[in-house]
């Protein structure tokens, strides 16, 4: 049996309001079509769009490289504008057919949805502005509508259910680690300073990130004895320091796992 | 008593369906020789083959050094086609003492067995070629073969079962992963860009897998203070994540754990 | 039900005995003010007071900025005599409202709250004195008051207590770690040697650190192949040898976590 | 209760078999001093015998630093012989003690005190041999019989129950990660060749180990296309692998934690 935190996978099938839903006609199909996943086209619609989404992702990648952008430029140009002209017409119809625009438009699935398509646009009228062709990648965001097929997996349902129940914990964990950044991350700097790359102490901050979660670039590191020694220590700490959030969430999946083989009660 | 989603061992012993076997004679007995390990000498030819293919297979790597192959090219060459011909011999007798020749040429090992000879032979026929020649080092993909000795293991059959067992969850969890990995990859290619080292949406991906799985090469790092402050970001992110692999694989190994002291049931 | 080396969270709530309260007057409400959180008033003092701190922090973090020192170095310099200000009376108010004088001013806390005035005075006494002025980035120090919020924190709570319970067996792990390092760093040195950049043992048990936490800057790698071959094994064990306190760890959260579904006793 | 696995900790407290102790006079107690810690006297002589190690180790750690070795090489050529008749005089000692002189010869430890005291007498009759004077750095393994006082210590024995009773499982988790490895080096040995720092598949299976287990010192990386994406592969492989001996260990660690809290058996 989950424990008391868990979250009932029930509750968030449907995400948009019983009122945000027409109460007939052509602007109800459309809305069944567009914001759920209870019908058949609904659920067709779904899929078209993820993929549309995956082929557009892959297109804005392809194009970042320049080798590929110089010989086939004019070729990503109109499939951009083709991905364009697909997204800006399905969040019209998205704004024709909920009753709550205003709801739509200001939540995180309606901003990035204009947020792919506003820069293709903006860059008509502003031409030249390399600044904003580049915002097109943001288009990657919606990406995360992929996130809504996790709502079909139970598997996916336990590891979020672990993952809410973690979430204090693991929030008084990081403020833990945080504070320990800071106070290592100053000390750092004033040990190895700006003449061994320690340039200020957002850098020493940044360096004890990277030292701390076992990353480890190498682009700054310690060249003083003592600098040496205190990552060293560092570096200990972090190796017992990552036991923790690992022995929360072993914890909560052990705990969240459905028991397939209930006890027999004692007679 | 392991959960409902654990296998059993002893199915999986013969690999071969009973119909390949050939009902009676000199190709019966070459099949339990080549293809089962029931018999003593099919025990003993699967252990003289695995230590002839980690003798070619350490012929290979110490012919990939340079050195060494200036010096014993010629011992080398002698050995490659003698293994070469050996491999070859076992592959032909393989097919021989199958009935189901087709499926066995299109197996994984069935494959492999023929690239670990082709290269050799193909190099034979078209002189001079190179990458042919590396292709042989594809031998070592026999390696696998090793594998087969697991079956004898039942360590190796709780801990397969408790990663069975985690497929379904660590899937899930690789897939958000990837999601996250594509957003945070395309953020930062956005704010590094190609002049950081950057240079493309791909390498940027390339760049956060390696962060965020706690590599950090050092070979591609963030350079703005923005970079290096969404780096932390995405560096302490992992930290949090790589928690979840481990719960998942630590609650499946804790529940698979055979239960050698079983509690008296209540009276 | 928490196993007996846990540790009861009522029990810390009044850090200051009893009798470094004065009895009454003034004084006493002042102490109330400044040492406990226990009324309203202290209460808000001490938030108050943490974001003062934070606020300090934060000035000096942008002031070690190079650029931000050479444009805003005058704001900065007031900035900074008025935190010391007001750091200062906050001091000498503590050790005038306490009974126990010595006591405090010889305390973790107390120790700190004079480090993180002294060298601003002590700047004015002997101009230009460059290390006395980087001694005041030690004033982060005063960021630990922030762990005094945990006491308010149930999470916080059972998260110390694991950690306390871990305590043990975390040290002894880490001894055992710190022979191994030891081991291992002086026979990298023999193998390697200062011609390959582990110029000295000390630098050496610092690569070994940087490695067996796999860290790995890459500042220090091994050239030779044995060194190589060494490294490699090195690895494999501490990837092996991180098992060891998240398993810890997670043993002790798991047994430390409260029951909340207590199973009923057989009848 | 601990499992069957689990080891007594009462049983290996008398290391040395009762024949090996002299049946009495002055080698009797000679014996109890050196090689037990059971009399007040063996249990001082070897702290003291443990702090003699520590400071000679860090004698030798010292010498390896240039400047110190410059400036204090008269001094540490004193404490260097000092150490070394004191060490020969013991293991001189201890082999008049026992009755069981070549199995104390041929012992970890016994072959550990020699190699500790030799190279500094061979020096002596072969002056100027470096190669020999830098085998002194072996005197670091005494440090191995710190370990000794484990046996002292009831938290190591627990650990050391739980990584016995996980090293199977470990074993097998290893030998499979060492065929991945091998298969995985080669394919990128293969993939991204001499030209760009894989100079042969040793160096390849040395670059393997460093990324799987997420050291990522950098100083060999991906450089095409390919290459960086099979790593990437590699990455989110070894991500999810490391769960394992995680998930082993912290089995072991909370079975085979004592319950301190036995559970009433029912009525």
């Amino acid at each position: 049996m989950p424990g008391p935190g868990y979250h009932n996978p029930r509750k968030n099938r449907v995400r948009q309001r019983p009122d945000a839903r027409p109460s007939h006609g052509l602007r109800q199909r459309l809305y069944d079509l567009l914001f759920t996943i209870e019908t058949p086209a609904g659920y067709r619609f779904d899929v078209i769009l993820i993929v549309v989404i995956a082929l557009s992702v892959l297109t804005t990648m392809l194009e970042s490289v320049a080798e590929l952008r110089a010989q086939w430029g004019a070729v990503f140009a109109a499939l951009e504008w083709g991905f364009t002209i697909v997204f800006s017409l399905e969040y019209l119809l998205r704004l024709v057919a909920t009753n709550r625009r205003l709801r739509f438009a200001g939540s995180f699935f309606g901003v990035i949805d204009l947020l792919a398509v506003l820069p293709t646009w903006l860059g008509l009228l502003f031409a030249g502005l390399p600044s904003l062709i580049f915002l097109r990648t943001l288009r990657v965001l919606r990406v995360f509508r992929l996130l809504k097929l996790w709502k079909y997996s139970r598997e996916a349902q336990y590891l979020l259910a672990a993952l809410r129940a973690s979430l204090p914990k693991i929030s008084v964990f990081l403020f833990g680690v945080g504070t320990l950044i800071v106070v290592l991350g100053s000390v750092m700097y004033l040990v190895e300073g700006p003449e061994n790359g320690f340039t200020n102490i957002f850098v020493s901050l940044y360096w004890t990130v990277v030292t701390i979660t076992t990353v480890g670039y190498g682009d700054i590191s310690p060249q003083t004895p003592l600098g040496q020694f205190i990552s060293s220590v560092v570096m200990i700490m972090g190796y017992a320091i990552i036991a923790v959030p690992t022995g929360i969430v072993s914890a909560e999946i052990i705990r969240g796992e459905p028991d397939e083989t209930p006890e027999e009660p004692c007679p």
